[in-house]
C-alpha cells in the first residue's frame, strides 16, 4: 500500500425530492449570488430548474442562469462564465445535470479568483488550490464529478481534451443526489453511465501496488453492485431502489475510495479519448469498446489482476491466470452486451477506424510510452486499437 | 434504500512518518494553541509524543499536555480538560492515541464552547453543532473514531456509558495514520481491535432495509479483506502492508461508507457494554462474545441476512437459510478463536456471569425493547446472553 492523502469534503443528500434543499444547502455555505449550470433542454422541461430556481429564491439565495452545456464541454463556455461570474458578483455554482455541466461549472468556478487565464491549471502549469464553491444537483450517474476532486474540459483550439485532477480544491460543497431525477435517461445513456462508473473502478483496480486487499475488496464490492443492479435499471427505468443503487455506486466509483494507497492506471480513458474526439462517440460507449481490448492484451501480457478480477467479480473458476483473464473479459463483454452497449468499433458505428491516426493521436498526446499497469509503446496501443475490431 | 446525508470532512493521511505533519495540519486549519490528549506511556516511551511536539513546536503551535486518558474514557476528565481549555484559551484538540483519547478530545471540544454541561449533548438533551477542531495521531485500529462523528464517554456517577453520535460536529478536521505506529500494540489488542471493527460493520450490515445492494457490498468487501489481513498482521505484527490494510479497514467499518441508506442496529454494542461495565473486560473482546450469541438467536428467528453473511463472506454453500447462518457463525467463531479471542463468557474470564443483573441494566438503559433488525424483549436477551455461556 502506497502513503495517500484522502479528503472528501463533500456533503452527499441523497433521496426523493433533494434538489428541493438547494437553496437552503446553498445558503448555509454562505452563497448570496450563484451561476446556475446546466444543460440541454430535459431539465428544463422535466421542471427541474424551476423547483431549483424555486429552491433558491426561498432560501434568498440570488442566481443568474447559465445554459446550454453540451456534452464534450469546451473552454469557450468556461471563459464566458468566468466573464459572467466576474462581471455580476457571482460568489458559486451551482450546476443542475451530469459530468459535463459540473466540470464546465468548476472550470468556471476555478478561473474566476484567478487572474491568468484558467487554462494553466489543466495544461498542467499550476496547482489548483483555490475556487469558488461549487454545488450540484445531479442528473447523471456516470462520471462521477459529483464527488471527485476532477474537471474534464475540451480546448476548442486543437481539440485537447485535458482532466484536471485535484486533491480537493475542486470536490463539490454539497451534492443533492435524487435517484427519481435519473427515471428519464435513455438506455443508451443509462448504459453508458454505467460503463463509465465501473471503468472508474477498474482504471483504480488494475494496478501493481502490492497489499492493496482492502480497496481491491472494495472496488469489487461496488462492481458487483453494479452489476447486480444494472440489468434492473434497464429493464425497469423507473425502479427507484436500482435507480438508487446505481447512483451512489457511481459516486464511489470516482470519489477516491476504491483508490487510496494504490498507483492508478487511466490509460483506457486516454485511449478513449482519442476515439472520442475523432468520431464523437459516448464516453462510456467508447469505454465499454476500449477497456474489454485492453484487458485482452493484458490477458496475453500480464494477466495477474485482470485473473483477480475474473475470479472475485464473475466468479470464474479457472486455475491458469490467462484463463481466468480471458473468462472475466468474455463476462464483462456479455454483461455490458447484454445492456445494449458496444464492445467493438463496428458497435460503435466505426466501420473502418483510421487506427494509425488514433495511435499517433494519442502518444503525440501522451508521450511515447504510456499506461501505469503496463508500459505500452506504439506497436502496443495499435494492437489494442486492433483488437476492439 | 433510505434517504440520507453522508458528510465527511475529515483529511486523512496516510503512511510512514505522518506524526510529523500534525504541526503543519494543525496550523494549516488556523489552530494556535491545542490540548494534547494522549492516554498512558507507551505514546511516551516510544517517543511518539515527542515527535508529534516537536512537529507542534516547528510549526508554531503552542500545546498544553493532557495525559493519562484511560480505557472506558470518563467524564471527569471531560470536566478537568474543558476547564483547562477555557482558561488557557485553546482553540483545539490534538488527540494521540486511540479511541479513549478521541473520544475524550472530542468531548472536550464539544463542551468549551458550550455554556451548559458538556454531558446534555450525550444526555440528548441537545444536538451537537459546534466544536472546537479535532486532529488526530491514531496508534490503535479499533474504535474508528479517527473517521466518525462518534464519541463514547461513561458518566462516573451511575456508571452511565453514553455513545453520542452527530452527523459531522465531531469528525476529526485530520487524521494522521502510521500503520508503524501499531506495530507494538499487544496481540489481544490487535485482535480485540479487529473484532470491533468488524462488529462496527456489522451493527450495519444486518438491517431489514431491502434493497441495499451497495452497501451490502462494500460492507462484505471490508470484511473479507479484514479476514485476509488479520492472520497476517497476528503472525508478524511488524508486517507494515497488513497492519496498514487493518488500520485503513479500521476507518472505513466506522466512517458511515458501510451504513448509508439502511436502518442500523447496534443493539450487540449495547449487550456488550452492559458487560463491559459489569465485569470490565476489553469491548472488542466483548462483542466477539456477544456477536456470535446474538447472531445465532437470530439464525434462529430471523435468519436471512446472517444466511447472506454466510454464503457472501465466508462462501458458505447451504440453500437453507438457518443452515447458511449457522455455518456462517460458526465460521465466524473459528475465525475469532484463531486470533485468540473469547466466543465465550468463559473465555472472558467471567465463570458465573450474572445474566439478571445484565438484561435487568440492559432494559433499564436502553428501553423494555430493543434492536433494530429484530425487536428483543427481556426474555430474548437473557437467552442471547445465555447463549454465550
Amino acid at each position: 500500500m502506497n502513503d495517500f492523502t484522502y479528503y472528501t469534503p463533500t456533503k452527499y443528500v441523497f433521496g426523493r425530492g433533494v434538489e428541493s434543499k438547494a437553496g437552503e444547502l446553498s445558503s448555509s455555505i454562505g452563497l448570496k449570488k450563484v451561476l446556475l449550470v446546466y444543460g440541454g433542454g430535459s431539465v428544463v422541461r422535466s421542471g427541474l430548474l424551476d423547483r431549483v430556481k424555486e429552491s433558491l429564491t426561498a432560501s434568498n439565495v440570488d442566481f443568474l442562469e447559465f445554459g446550454g452545456i453540451q456534452p464534450n464541454p469546451t473552454d469557450d463556455r468556461v471563459y464566458e462564465g468566468i466573464e459572467i461570474c466576474r462581471r455580476e458578483n457571482v460568489d458559486g455554482m451551482l450546476a443542475v445535470g451530469g459530468g459535463s455541466v459540473i466540470d464546465t461549472a468548476k472550470a468556471i468556478a476555478l478561473g474566476v479568483p484567478y487572474e491568468g487565464d484558467f487554462w494553466d491549471f489543466y495544461a498542467g502549469k499550476l496547482k489548483a488550490e483555490t475556487a469558488l464553491p461549487v454545488g450540484v444537483v445531479l442528473t447523471i450517474p456516470a462520471a462521477g464529478s459529483e464527488g471527485s476532486g476532477n474537471s474534464v474540459i475540451t480546448k476548442l483550439d486543437g481539440l485537447h481534451k485535458i482532466s484536471l485532477r485535484t486533491e480537493s480544491a475542486l470536490r463539490p460543497k454539497f451534492a443533492l443526489m435524487n435517484p427519481e431525477l435519473t427515471f428519464t435517461l435513455p438506455p443508451y445513456q443509462t448504459a453508458s453511465g454505467i460503463a463509465d462508473m465501473m471503468v472508474h473502478i477498474l482504471e483504480r483496480y488494475f494496478t501493481n501496488t502490492p497489499d492493496v486487499e482492502i480497496t481491491d475488496r472494495v472496488a469489487e464490492g461496488v462492481l458487483k453492485a453494479i452489476i447486480e443492479e444494472a440489468p434492473k435499471v434497464m429493464a425497469n427505468p423507473t425502479d427507484y431502489q436500482s435507480r438508487a443503487n446505481i447512483m451512489w455506486s457511481g459516486t464511489l466509483a470516482h470519489n477516491g475510495i476504491c483508490g487510496t494507497g494504490r498507483a492508478e492506471d487511466w490509460v483506457s480513458h486516454a485511449m478513449e479519448h482519442e476515439i472520442s474526439a475523432v468520431y464523437g462517440v459516448t464516453h462510456g460507449a467508447g469505454l465499454a469498446v476500449v477497456v474489454p481490448a485492453w484487458m485482452t492484451f493484458m490477458a496475453r501480457n500480464h494477466p495477474f489482476k485482470i485473473a483477480q478480477f475474473g475470479r472475485r467479480v464473475f466468479d470464474v473458476k479457472a486455475a491458469d491466470d490467462k484463463l481466468a483473464a480471458t473468462e472475466g473479459i468474455e463476462a464483462l463483454k456479455a454483461f455490458w452486451g447484454s445492456l445494449g452497449l458496444p464492445v467493438t468499433f463496428a458497435g460503435l458505428g466505426i466501420e473502418a477506424p483510421d487506427i494509425d491516426l488514433l495511435v499517433s493521436k494519442l502518444h503525440e498526446n501522451k508521450g511515447e510510452v504510456i499506461g501505469g499497469y503496463y508500459r505500452l509503446n506504439r506497436s502496443d496501443t495499435e494492437i489494442i486499437y486492433r483488437l476492439m475490431m
